[in-house]
This record gives structure tokens, C-alpha cells and sequence, in this order.
């Protein structure tokens, strides 16, 4: 095995041979579902992150107030090892895309691990994935957008083992302490949730109706 | 008080003015210090997010794998209510920069709130911002990166109500479950810390080696 960061190996961590993290861009993604992710596993020694959208440029976000650059089109990429797919109100349309479709579908052939951010798992479903039993113990359930940290944390401990993803939790200085508890259905009042389903049932359209200053 | 979203209003939440969120780009950012505080601060009914950069056009973050589009430019922009900087090892070259610092500097005499997330409160520093004692409590302490969330959410509710914030919260499914507890020094293993330190140490001429793949 080949160690790419010599650092790494002198402290005598767990070694890993260098992974492709490829991170899927869509219209109408949310940010945190891929950059709390991102920050984690970017910081694997060995793995090589690349945005990857159906054409070199810009993608917008849910918000229509923060952009990311695809830099690998759809037809570039042939493989990787990590297919990251997020969520956002831009999963309506996706999972009527039939380009988004097919290539989340081809790269999972090549893949090692799929992750599903968030209502991105539906992309994942709608590209007919999930009926593959013998995968099932490698994908993240439905978590909340936020969760993408852990779940990456997680994923990275499984790649990279337990040392590396300690110390990159500790890179992020990762001690989340929330000043609400309000985070899940349960703890939260009637009128939030009442408040976030009418927000979830018009997402589409909101987007839609949002214009990038841009 | 204008109320911009009727739906909130309907339901009878605490009402904000229309606030101008302004996310300060700089070369070699940490995302995840932008992307947490954004995700939350964004949703709240009446924040207008704009990034600003020294130039219209792609900002370069750490790793140099991900590029955010700042589409007002410094000299575009005259006032704000909420000045956001994060922080990264750009810094490090940030603090000597005159534009940056200006730009911060002159914001900051417009804003309501200014917030540094991570090593972004030494731009404050370096601004001249720290030295005033009357906006002092305005500051979020030197905090992980990982808090922007829990910086945003506390900040979401100051200026719209706790149970905007908490609808929030719920909104973006926040209930942090870290699988390891590695996230201060104080938990995390001398060997994580020792890798921390020599990454950070090496972070400025780490980042100008790396080159960016588009």
C-alpha cells in the first residue's frame, strides 16, 4: 500500500491508498448537505475530492444566494470510489432527470461506498439503488441535512480508521452544542413543525420563483 | 415593522425587518466555517445573503477543491446589517491584506452584528475591530468550525425570535450525534492533537502548493 501523505505514515496511523470522493452538484442543492460532509472527508489523507454537475459551471443552491462550481461534467467522470449525492428542494426535479439519474447509477458501479445526504437518498431510490440488498449496510439512512458530518465522520473512520477521523473531528474543532432542542420532530413544537412542512411542501416552487442576484 | 413573509407573519412569529447578510469570500477559506452559519442565517425569513469578495467571480477555498461564487464585489457594497467572516488558513495571508481588512473594517460601522467564525476573528483583530469595547459582547468568541451552526442558530434567534430559530433548527434537522467524542483538545488523543498542530502549523504553505484542478 502507498502512502500518500508521509506525515501520516510516520506517526504510524492508519494508511490509506488514495480514493476518489466525487460530489454530485444539482440545481436546488443544499449546502450544508454537502459541505458538512465535504469538510470531513476532503480531510482524509488519500482522498481527492472533485464537484462533478452535468456541465462545467456554476450550480445554484436552494437559496439562489450561493453558487459552487462543477469543475468534472457528467461525461468526464468514469469512476470513483465515494459517490456523495445530497439533498435539497432540487431532488423534485432531479428525480425526473433522467442525465442526474444515469450517471448517479454508473457511478455507483464503480463506487465503494454511495451516500445519500438527506432527501438526496431519493435520487438514490429513484436511480433504482435501493433495491440492491447486498448494499443496503453501506448506505446512510434519511438523516437530517446536518448529519452530514457525522455521517462523514462515520464514513471516515470506516475509510481512513478511528485515528484519522478523530483527528480530523478535532481539526473541525467538532463539539456541537445546539442553544435549541429543536432539532427533530419530537423536540420540536407544533407550530415549528407546522412551519417547516408548509416550507418543505412549497420548496419547489419557492425555488423556482427565487432569482440568483447573479 | 414591514412584515416580508406573510406566511410567518400568519402564523403569528416574531417579525424581522429585512436584514443584509454579508459573507465575506477570501482566498483559502474554510467552507464549512461559511456554510454552517449561512445554512441558518439564510433561512431566516427576511435575511438578504450576498457573498462578497475582493472581485466579482470564484473564491478558492482550503483544499482548493471547492470554489463559492462572490458575486458583490468590495467596493459594490456600502452597508450591511449582519458582516460574516470566516475563518481557514487564507487568514494567514488575510491579516496582511489591506483590501480585506479595510472592507471589514468600513462594514463593520454599518453592521448590527458582526461575526467571526474560527481564525476569522483574528481579520476582526487585524481590522482594529477587537480593541472596541462596547461592541465586544456582539462577538462570538475563537470557536470550532463546526459552530457556525451553533454561532447562526443563536444569532437567528437575537434577531427573529427563538422560534424562528428553532424552526430553523428543525428545518435543517439539527441533532448532532458525533460517533467519536474527539472534537476539543481536552478529549481528543495526544497523537490527534500532535497531527492538529502540525497540520495548522503547515496550513499557509500547505494551501499554495495545492493547486486548484480547474
Amino acid at each position: 500500500m502507498r502512502c500518500r501523505t508521509i506525515d501520516v505514515c510516520q506517526l504510524g496511523m492508519h494508511r490509506i491508498e488514495t480514493m476518489r470522493l466525487s460530489i454530485v452538484l444539482f440545481d436546488g442543492f443544499t449546502a450544508l448537505d454537502i459541505v458538512g460532509g465535504y469538510e470531513v472527508l476532503a480531510n482524509v489523507p488519500g482522498i481527492e475530492t472533485e464537484f462533478v454537475a452535468a456541465e462545467i459551471g456554476l450550480v445554484n443552491a436552494d437559496t439562489r444566494r450561493l453558487a459552487l462550481l462543477g469543475y468534472r461534467s457528467f461525461m468526464q467522470i468514469e469512476a470513483t470510489d465515494i459517490l456523495y449525492v445530497p439533498g435539497g428542494p432540487g431532488v423534485f426535479k432531479g428525480v425526473r432527470d433522467a442525465a442526474l439519474l444515469s450517471v448517479i447509477s454508473r457511478l455507483h458501479t464503480t463506487s465503494t461506498w454511495t451516500v445519500g445526504i438527506c432527501n438526496g437518498v431519493e435520487l438514490l431510490g429513484a436511480a433504482g439503488l435501493l433495491q440492491d440488498k447486498q448494499v443496503t449496510t453501506n448506505w446512510f439512512a434519511r438523516a437530517g441535512v446536518s448529519a452530514s458530518i457525522d455521517a462523514s465522520l462515520y464514513l471516515a473512520g470506516l475509510v481512513a480508521g478511528a485515528e484519522i477521523a478523530k483527528t480530523i473531528q478535532l481539526g473541525i474543532e467538532y463539539y456541537p452544542d445546539p442553544p435549541f432542542g429543536s432539532g427533530t420532530p419530537d423536540s420540536a413544537s407544533p407550530t415549528a413543525q407546522a412551519m417547516v412542512r408548509m416550507f418543505e411542501q412549497s420548496a419547489e416552487e419557492r425555488i423556482e420563483a427565487l432569482k440568483p442576484p447573479y
